[in-house]
């Protein structure tokens, strides 16, 4: 399709009074824009008026496909087996990645993982992974094939030729504020993801103070918007809307959370990080066609974890990417921080709120995530929740560890981390994790 | 006032979301913006948002006064006496200026006049006047200022140190589908029509098919918020929303169209012409405090017509401004048309409509006003309407003439025009030209 300003002038008027645009369209859009040929300020326009004005199912179909097809997508039909993997919006102490994709891997599930680093106040899967010493992420495709074969689980972050669109318009969303527009968060997720070669997808959708979508109606709607992006797609989308209020677990950091997640692995966890990992495990499972209903699929997972086969896996997986396995066993051979200083408890009762965004905010002041990009991570720092929100405390007792490597931080956090820890009469009623699973196109109810 | 990517980012996030930007916020944009220190990007995604969530009359008072100031503000204080100017905001055949300047500065109005040239279908106050030899619009501000003492009455090209902002804005505007938004459309024209320093300023708005604003709800818009600047400002507007269906008055050109602008100053002029350009000269006059009411201020008009006072203000400014003021007894010394056709009735009846529009269009092919940049004028074109709307025609009467240096582009003109041209059985009613009067803010009715 022969491309002009003219023709780019109508696209963005007609997407301004409410109209839509044809795949054929938005691939010509996104291809030119891939190859420098739209110019920037018309794309903003038109990223603006396509958060003002919305995009329907087959609009945003079309803009995953384009963005999808701007760069390599992996071809893994020669594995036998079914291809499935698990994304989450982004949370705060989210490790839930390093347990369940090892744990699915040892039901017989292949896991494909291309991941990110952290993002604001989310943690990001590959700097945590990046704290296991020699462990590469950096994977070429080849490598990722081959390990996605055997043993059957791989993660690597992405290469700089998946999705460059997305790249792209990532880039100028974040600068003429049309980050939060379900229509281009779904676009963005769903391409990377398909540009793994998956078979299926079940999406992890946060909701609450630490996710990017803290108001259940709409993290409710992007699932929805994926889970239709993926009918028209021909790909198996599941959605668990869960709970980040709180911050996931007992560990937020790089080191801190892969501690956890071996723990996890050895089936000691917190219940709340249990809850999120198995339910997401029962829908990759029976989306691969290895369990027949949520609970054939919890005795699965449950064996492979009892029997150590989850932890076996990730050991694999550790060895097989470059890092040193002896991890598992040793915790001292990650990365330790010089200083930790406890929070205590100023009064006795029930913790009742830990502000899950404001942890992940002071998590990117210690390093655990980048302020920009030229940020340094500190792989040791992070936070150990010892109580969480219903546990009861007595005065004095420690709520939470502060850790790092740079002490006057780790203090001046310690310092201000209590302000976002609220502690109360009266044992808050218990809420599930898993508020909402979503796997179709909503039914609308009768009048 | 600092400025950054970040304080950008959340002004434009803030009109995304339906919020108000204050005056010191819009001062800094428009002037970072002018400077070239804002992005096109940003300041697209800034537009779009504009142009979908709106700007309250404080907004756009203060984006007119931003843009204003991005430049040189003329000041005629020095100068006697109260400076009006009118502006029309765009039509097809429309002549006024050239004949209501010269007539209400023989009146005693100073009229300090910085107009256009043409733009897609309508025509060019300046392109008209280029058609008198030696006619200079390129007058710098000592010029103008010395014209508007003596004669006083002046007609110049915007410099390109007027309204910089203004210039920038809008060709980011007309790339990113944004043009067509009330609040940016008042701020363009009150920021040029402010520079110029006048007192008071009294609007044509034109509605209909020849307009840019053709319904007359988007006219009255346009011109309540452009009063409501003025309330803001302190400048006194009045706007008359007038009718632009078909072309007023007889010809539509260049020299064709001063050619009929002398001949309404000896007195000779199309009843349409006449209402509307002796409406517009009663609110300038009542403006500039020469009448207390219309009707001696069209007293005082019809007096300085009849008594050729503002044919002779015309000729001085021509003369003043370099031309051959000849021209005013010599018609012979403008361009004149190598070819011209006749277009003649093909049944008997009444002429229903003459589309304004479309013969815009048509003169733009004739050489009437740009196709773009390169395009270059044609002063001998144009059409003359022998019949308007209301005329009795019968079959083969000449309902209009195509004139141009073009021979074969006046005849296939010629060729194009009929279909634009209805003649059918019945009179037509004969509407006013003025449809309102708009001199303060909206008043809502009480339910």
């Amino acid at each position: 399709m022969p491309w002009s300003s003219m023709q780019l002038y109508d696209l963005i008027r007609r997407k301004r009074d409410k109209g839509r645009l044809s795949a054929e369209e938005i691939e010509a859009l996104v291809s030119a824009y891939a190859a420098g040929k739209v110019p920037d300020y018309q794309m903003a326009a038109m990223l603006m008026a396509i958060f003002l004005r919305g995009m329907s199912t087959e609009e945003t179909a079309a803009l995953t496909l384009a963005t999808m097809n701007s760069g390599d997508v992996f071809d893994l039909s020669s594995i036998p087996g079914p291809k499935v993997d698990k994304h989450s919006t982004g949370g705060v102490g989210d490790k839930v990645s390093l347990i369940l994709a090892p744990l699915v891997a040892a039901c017989g599930v292949k896991v494909p993982m291309v991941s990110g680093r952290s993002l604001g106040h989310t943690g990001g899967t590959l700097d945590k992974l990046e704290s296991i010493p020699g462990f590469r992420t950096d994977l070429t495709f080849q490598q990722f094939k081959k390990l996605v074969a055997s043993p059957g689980v791989a993660m690597m972050g992405q290469t700089k030729r998946m999705c460059p669109a997305d790249k792209r318009l990532y880039a100028l969303r974040d600068v003429t504020a049309t980050v939060d527009s379900i229509p281009l968060i779904a676009a963005s997720i769903m391409s990377k993801k398909l540009a793994e070669g998956i078979d299926g997808l079940v999406l992890d959708v946060k909701t609450g103070r630490g996710a990017f979508m803290s108001r259940t109606a709409q993290a409710r709607k992007l699932a929805r918007k994926m889970i239709a992006i993926g009918a028209q797609l021909g790909k198996k989308v599941v959605a668990l809307v869960t709970d980040m209020s709180e911050p996931l677990g007992e560990a937020v950091g790089n080191a801190v959370e892969v501690v956890e997640a071996i723990e996890a692995l050895k089936g000691r966890w917190r219940a709340d990080l249990e809850e999120v990992t198995l339910a997401l495990g029962d829908e990759m499972l029976i989306m691969a066609g290895l369990a027949k209903n949520p609970e054939q699929a919890r005795r699965l997972l449950l064996r492979a974890l009892s029997q150590g086969l989850g932890l076996e896996k990730f050991r694999q997986m550790v060895r097989a990417q470059g890092g040193d396995s002896k991890v598992v066993d040793d915790y001292g051979l990650l990365p330790r921080p010089t200083c930790r200083v406890e929070v205590r408890a100023e009064l006795a009762g029930f913790v009742k709120k830990i502000d899950a965004l404001q942890v992940g905010l002071l998590g990117v002041r210690l390093g655990v995530g980048r302020q920009n990009l030229d940020s340094k991570i500190d792989h040791s720092a992070g936070f150990l929740f010892k109580k969480k929100v219903g546990d009861k405390v007595a005065k004095a007792d420690v709520v939470a560890e502060v850790l790092g490597s740079d002490a006057a931080k780790v203090r001046e956090v310690a310092g201000l981390l209590p302000a976002f820890i609220s502690i109360g009469s009266g044992a808050p009623r218990g809420n599930g994790m898993v508020i909402a699973r979503l796997a179709g196109p909503r039914i609308r109810r009768r009048a």
